[in-house]
């Protein structure tokens, strides 16, 4: 039966963001769920803040000018590339499966499920912490709001305290 | 490399209860992530509610006799013989993987963190609501304490909607 099942196409949605611990995720979900005979295609995908995170990312309530703005802009544009180019690196050294991205603004937590839920997508991997920049803008955790809200399996990994010896 | 990986023995911990969905999760778990190469070890999990939860169970702060007790706990075990035996036919139509089977009397958030860090397993697996008899008792999400404090990975399984009407 494993067989069988080995044979379909799963589609798996991995959050990626800035931080190690969701490179780690993304090669745990490749070494441990996705095989090398599998038609399974891999979505990354990666939350770009909304531009009001921005001015409250300071915590001093200060209201930052349009040129700063728009540099913070280019900024985020480019972490989204440079974070999705590691994502696909990662994925190119394990096997050759289908990878697609998707970046979007807005909260993770409202990206990632709707998302899944648009794709209607067999499983989602994020890890636990994250969201790298906009940490500290959205309190509460990303993972766990997903596992509460998303109807797909989630699969939630923590890196190991001794790989980067946190 | 995910061949090479594929090789290694994983231990993965599967929280089974007398629901329909962690029935789900672990069939979930054989077809996507064991695979019948592997020499992966299941190790299937069940809490007994501790005799202290029965007396809380009808809400009331009424004191159960010794009798009653005593019968809740031949039910208690009667529940647990008959979810491990369902988990193991669940894992025998899938494939040959080695299954272990822990029983431990106590809080379900416990015994999964406690026993997943005492056998170094690489991956928890279960359900996101349940637990049983004891789902009154413990309030709070089960799947969201061992998220938050489990050091390995979790995968969290729903069971569709669609297949239970719910």
């Amino acid at each position: 039966m494993a067989s069988e099942v080995a044979e379909k196409e799963r589609k798996i949605l991995v959050a990626v963001d800035e931080g190690e611990e969701s490179s780690y995720a993304l090669s745990w979900c490749l070494s441990n769920i996705v095989n090398e005979n599998s038609k399974d295609t891999l979505v990354l995908v990666y939350a770009r803040p909304p531009r009001a995170v921005y001015s409250t990312l300071d915590g001093s309530g200060y209201l930052f000018s349009s040129d700063i703005l728009a540099s913070m802009e280019k900024y985020s544009h480019e972490v989204a590339e440079c974070v999705l180019e590691k994502a696909h690196r990662i994925c190119k050294d394990f096997n050759a499966i289908k990878v697609e991205t998707k970046v979007e603004h807005g909260d993770p937590r409202d990206i990632i499920c709707q998302l899944a839920e648009k794709l209607n997508v067999d499983l989602v991997v994020m890890g636990s912490h994250g969201y790298g920049l906009i940490k500290r803008a959205f309190l509460g955790s990303v993972s766990h709001h997903c596992a509460q809200n998303l109807k797909c399996p989630v699969l939630i990994v923590k890196k190991p305290k001794s790989h980067d010896g946190n």
